[in-house]
């Protein structure tokens, strides 16, 4: 007997894996070489070499208790003395061991987090369009999601009034996905400091604390030289969430870490606490192996030209089809505004042509699909006649409203 | 800030790490060689080597996107295919890839099980003692843990009439810890029968489901040719969960399964339910590098007669120094009584001689202590003087109550 709170999901299942689904079906029928899948962000860039290498020299080196046996719950010392060390090297920080607790990826950062500053009925805040399962993360423990309006005009940035606005006594958290998925999207330093001075302003005036939460998965997955900004240098109660399933191609690996800075309350504590989430969560510690391999390879990058690539080349077949897309500048994510005010139609229409993309409502941002370019080059090049198809359809024949 | 809910957890956390805390303290002083630790779960014994085998072979052969990418939430084909096998050749059962949800570990399958069947203030039932944690998994979904008083007389089996007396509306499930972590007893099939007989006849009276989970991680750690029955074939709505944290010292890997048997209840749905919560929880899937590798390896062993061995000298250790234990059956576990009705005073006298237990208290036992003896075997012939001396003090001096 699957609880009430749970048969809601079962009967919608996520927009996103729906679609796998069919694109599968699909290929069984045209052939997978002539479906266009855009819908899924599996990364389908390998792992850097390091990686691989690094695995078989922990495998071969490693004391054999040590390298599949538990440790503290918040990771290895080496491995978070090693991530402490990138970050310090990157930001000017002054992490050290203590700062960082390992995790299950970025997904099981964010619940650990939540398990630890939310009771029932308190608030979190997300600007739409965002990431749909942060909905979950925030109900599994009995919290609330409030979601800004999205600000097509101001490129997507959150609206500043309306945050403010929503702020309250039971406010404990403002999410930011920084690069942003789905919009692709990155905030500046400017964006930032204005989120911080208005949280700093309202921490003082209801004597709360609030956190911000950057779930930075894509971090480095940047295009034109644009820095995603360390917010732990912007404001004192940040706390980051980090993952190597895009950076490293990790996926489904499962490893992240949370970053808690000194300076953010009752820090001693909330390390702490942050590692006994990750016990009784039942994710226990980030998997042993891959945390002692990531030790010695996490400065590995993966090759990022092929999504630069990529980016800038679908962002040209859809303009030259005619679309309104925002142009990526970080993730491997293009938002794109549906020319039918129903993206749903949109997306079956995409579909006569094979080509298949996420309706914005998966991501509370209706009115706009989102393509995920983590492709094969070849499926865009293959993609192209069929952006251009129907293109014509909606733009020369009069459909787009 | 720390939720209320998490604040209490952070004062008092887990009795069984803060003890592995003073053991690290108490080795800087008198040397790790002179620290008996009996107070961790944690193999000592290394994976076969079939294990980093089959890790070295898949990071060679395999294709690199598959190997590190994500894959259907309840994991790859092969793994679980390999799983269902294993099952269907030992219990006669006729399981397929879809009764297999692959998880993070144990500790996630319980979560992501009480993430689909419970809703607010739903119970589920365990027997004293138990294992700590079933009271946060069950209490991260807002049910409630109701525990059955120990039954010390009936060699630690469930107190049946107080099982059926307890089952009410709002009873989802019973665990039962099979074999049993603290005890190290193992139920045999005529309690399993009994607790099913019970369960059938309350669901019919009250018209609900009740699962029986059985949180299965030590199954193949069984001693004395005893059978760990595999409730399935006992009972409809029966879920096993299982890690290989023991039988091939994986724990730091985190990786185990969850059986949906296709009689359970809503089975269909249930299976995409345990995906969904495996997304939604934060664990995603098993780590991906590590299921590849299981499903070439599963069927390999750990050295058990280490185990063996060092549960008959510590029995034989402790009982020669006049103390009252259970024989051990499975697990890594022994269960002793304390010769002071205040464990926690009795352990502090051990730490005297340097030899560090888990009261019972940690596991709703008081009365007891817990040894674990997944310890090197030096480690139980260099605190036998150090029992004996205990035993004397308590024993021959009078000093037991």
């Amino acid at each position: 007997m699957i609880s009430k709170s749970m048969s809601p999901r079962v009967e919608n299942s996520s927009a996103i894996r729906a679609m796998f689904e069919e694109g599968l079906r699909m290929a069984r029928i045209v052939g997978p070489e002539n479906v266009y899948d855009f819908s899924l962000g599996n990364p389908n860039v390998p792992a850097p070499p390091e990686v691989n290498q690094a695995i078989i020299d922990v495998v071969k080196t490693e004391n054999p208790i040590k390298l599949h046996g538990y440790m503290v719950n918040s990771g290895f010392d080496e491995t978070r003395q090693a991530v402490a060390d990138d970050l310090n090297d990157r930001y000017g920080t002054k992490y050290g061991i203590s700062n960082i607790v390992m995790s299950t990826g970025a997904a099981m950062c964010m619940n650990i987090i939540f398990r630890c500053i939310l009771d029932i009925d308190d608030e979190v805040i997300v600007s739409a369009p965002y990431f749909v399962d942060y909905a979950n993360y925030v109900s599994n423990w009995h919290g609330k999601l409030e979601v800004l309006p999205a600000n097509p005009e101001g490129g997507f940035m959150p609206r500043m009034e309306e945050l403010e606005k929503r702020i309250n006594k039971k406010t404990k958290a403002v999410i930011i996905n920084n690069p942003n998925n789905p919009t692709g999207v990155i905030y500046p330093e400017s964006v930032i400091k204005e989120i911080a001075a208005i949280l700093e302003k309202k921490q003082k005036e209801l004597g709360t604390v609030i956190y911000l939460i950057a779930d930075e998965p894509y971090r480095e997955l940047v295009y034109d030289g644009t820095q995603v900004p360390h917010i732990p240098n912007y404001y004192d109660n940040a706390l980051v969430c980090y993952s190597y399933s895009k950076s490293l191609s990790l996926a489904g690996e499962r490893i992240g870490y949370v970053v808690v800075p000194d300076a953010s309350d009752q820090s001693e504590q909330f390390k702490m606490a942050l590692g006994i989430a990750n016990r009784i969560s039942g994710a226990i510690n980030a998997p042993s192996l891959i945390q002692l391999a990531l030790a010695r390879c996490l400065r590995a990058k993966v090759d990022i030209e092929a999504y630069k690539r990529n980016g800038q080349d679908l962002y040209k077949a859809l303009t030259d089809a005619g679309f309104d897309c925002l142009k990526p500048q970080g993730a491997f994510y293009l938002w794109m505004k549906s020319p039918d005010a129903d993206e749903k139609a949109f997306v079956e229409a995409l579909k006569e042509e094979h080509i298949l993309v996420t309706p914005g409502s998966a991501f509370a941002g209706p009115g706009y699909v989102r393509f995920s370019y983590c492709v094969a080059h070849e499926t865009i090049e293959r993609a192209t006649p069929g952006f251009k198809r129907i293109g014509e359809k909606y733009f020369q024949h009069g459909m787009a409203l």
